[in-house]
């Protein structure tokens, strides 16, 4: 009884989840010091101690309505001016809380965006290795995911496959710098390249094609700044999470931010407001929104995730694996030792190392190694890294 | 560039919520005090000390990734447990976690069913009135909502007018009881009446047909119990929501629940599942599903949304009014005094009465009032009432 459309995503999906429900499984039989766990990017360190005040002050504030009724469909005025003033002064932007959209997480937002411009079979550019939940989001909306290869030595964006990837059917194209799978931070030269072949795009086919830029790791940036998008390409519309930020992925809190300066903005707006209703949202968990009054500036102490990189990133280069350095998020992307990574990761389990096939993310002879683990876990598991590599020599 | 779907939407949309926003524009120029906001179904009634108190516990619990972190993304199964052991408690049914599948609020349950079930032009019976958000969720995701009009003596369904709406094309049927925007709380009778024809038109076009049965207000019924409609139908899937019971519509937490004998259960589960990723809510917010832990069995004090009911009920009918009686929820159905009930609200609005036209709610002729508001606001509007009756003889 399931939809054609259903049983069609359900065909194509890869779910890096039951790969993390082996793990649990198998450190309940070998002990859960003995498993090392690469598989989801599940934060690790602790929120602020400000959210947690945040989330103690709001819950019980009075008025309760004020906190627990029905905000706007798109959100609390008063929040999502904060996150304006934020942005303006931090980004020298000029949003006015009116192009600011509360979502729940950055899944609606990318959604509820995909309901607002696709009619059925509009096509959705992004570039790959890939979060594979995207081709889904665009499928269930009824458009088509194409891709763009990366240059897989950089994993930056490749101006060539890029703009090879339009039709005229294009209508938006989905981006994500800090990187998941690869931990790329897209740095401001390809920023301009894909700036630059949109602008040309959007004149030859006659019609705005906008570009989400989804930045849940937008902080989360180990040696230098994460060049911001909306800067760089005029019909950007911004998504984010606070869910790696804060470390709160379950309470699912973000936005959408759309310039004044975007095409059809009195549309966008409209849009927005009938897409978080539409699809059934309602509105961004209100004391969520709420908490951002007084932390949307914090972030989780990022040095404890950099500490992890380095050992990783340093400790398997130096044992001979080609790693692609990772100037963000926490996740790395690791060449397999045999074309087969799916045999790889098999390989690998034999010494209880987890991680992803690159296969799952449109990266294949890869594969994906998420490191929101403590340092020293990171420490342990380099041996059977190394008794991995021996299997291979 | 908004999608053809999105702009059809919009034109269709009727939105309460400008009537509820000129009540505040109003308000601010005659004073709170003088106007009569009777537009919008936003709880007036604080929600329960438990609930106050299980946000304030659960979101400073350690360790914090067990509250804030990733759930699965159909919930938690502990809560899912709770609801379903109270669930069987209450209502002697079977239900096992698995079938129970958190989501944000009732509308992402409609919707994330909508979405896994409707092929484009599939068609969804709703009676008529009907709230009018449900044409909207069922043409975002590209289904056709087909009226079935009530008997506008009880507000009951009609057999007659329901077994007329069916077609091969009929994949749901969507009632909501106690009812938006009727107070009706659908009798036994009915429900039976609707399970006979249902199970007759499945067996003639050889397809589940499956009734949402959307159930935000089924604790809020001031005369009897109301009956539980999955008892009556197979094919029920339940969909619930704690913003009224528990006066928390802003955090947006509810579920759907289907018992192990709907037809294609193990879809049903894979179906949920993807619908709750795809849609992209991801998750619904963890925090507001732990607090179910503590308080998934607490209500609102009824009593008050009672009191209101009668001061108007019998003030309204007394005056000459004709309201059908409403058995639930915190709405009730008036005759306007003209054939026209848009001029009719306009009329009113001279004694700064506001209510919602039938129109929006397919049910011309008659006007909405939403009372979840102070009985003794809703003593001070009876004046105001009675000047308005008399302009009409």
């Amino acid at each position: 009884m399931l939809s054609e459309k259903m049983r069609k995503l359900q065909g194509e999906v890869v779910c890096i989840r039951d790969i993390f429900e082996e793990g649990k499984k198998m450190a309940a039989v070998y002990g859960a010091e003995n498993i090392f766990n690469f598989t989801i990017g599940n934060p690790s360190v602790d929120p602020p101690k400000e959210v947690i005040d945040a989330f103690v002050k709001y819950a019980q504030m009075k008025p309760y309505q004020a906190v627990h009724g029905y905000p706007s469909n798109v959100g609390y005025p008063e929040v999502r001016q904060r996150i304006a003033d934020y942005l303006n002064r931090t980004y020298g932007t000029n949003y006015d809380f009116t192009g600011i959209f509360m979502t729940v997480g950055a899944g609606t937002g990318i959604t509820s965006i995909c309901n607002m411009i696709l009619d059925p079979d509009d096509e959705v550019i992004t570039f790959s290795p890939f979060f594979w939940e995207y081709k889904s989001y665009v499928g269930n909306f009824r458009g088509k995911l194409v891709t763009a290869r990366c240059n897989m030595q950089t994993l930056q964006p490749d101006p060539v496959t890029f703009e090879a990837a339009f039709s005229p059917r294009t209508k938006l194209v989905l981006m994500c710098s800090p990187n998941n799978p690869t931990g790329a931070v897209y740095t401001e030269e390809s920023l301009k390249a894909i700036a630059a072949i949109m602008e040309k795009k959007q004149k030859e086919y006659g019609h705005p094609i906008y570009l989400i830029s989804d930045e849940p790791y937008r902080l989360l940036s180990y040696d230098k700044p994460v060049p911001y998008t909306a800067l760089y390409y005029k019909n950007t519309l911004t998504v984010y999470s606070y869910s790696k930020t804060l470390s709160i992925p379950g309470d699912r809190i973000g936005y959408v931010a759309a310039l004044p300066t975007v095409d059809d903005y009195d549309d966008i707006k409209l849009g927005m407001n009938g897409s978080i209703r539409w699809i059934g949202l309602v509105n961004a968990p209100s004391l969520q929104q709420m908490i951002l009054l007084d932390c949307c500036e914090s972030c989780v102490d990022i040095s404890i995730y950099k500490k992890t990189r380095d050992i990783l990133y340093n400790g398997l280069t130096s044992m001979g694996y080609n790693v692609i350095h990772p100037d963000g998020a926490f996740y790395m992307f690791m060449q397999a030792l045999e074309d087969d990574d799916i045999a790889f990761c098999e390989k690998a389990k034999e010494e209880k190392l987890l991680f992803a096939p690159g296969t799952a993310f449109e990266g294949p002879g890869w594969v994906r190694i998420a490191y929101p683990v403590p340092p020293e876990m990171a420490e342990r598991s380099l041996p059977a890294f190394g008794r991995l590599y021996k299997k291979y020599r």
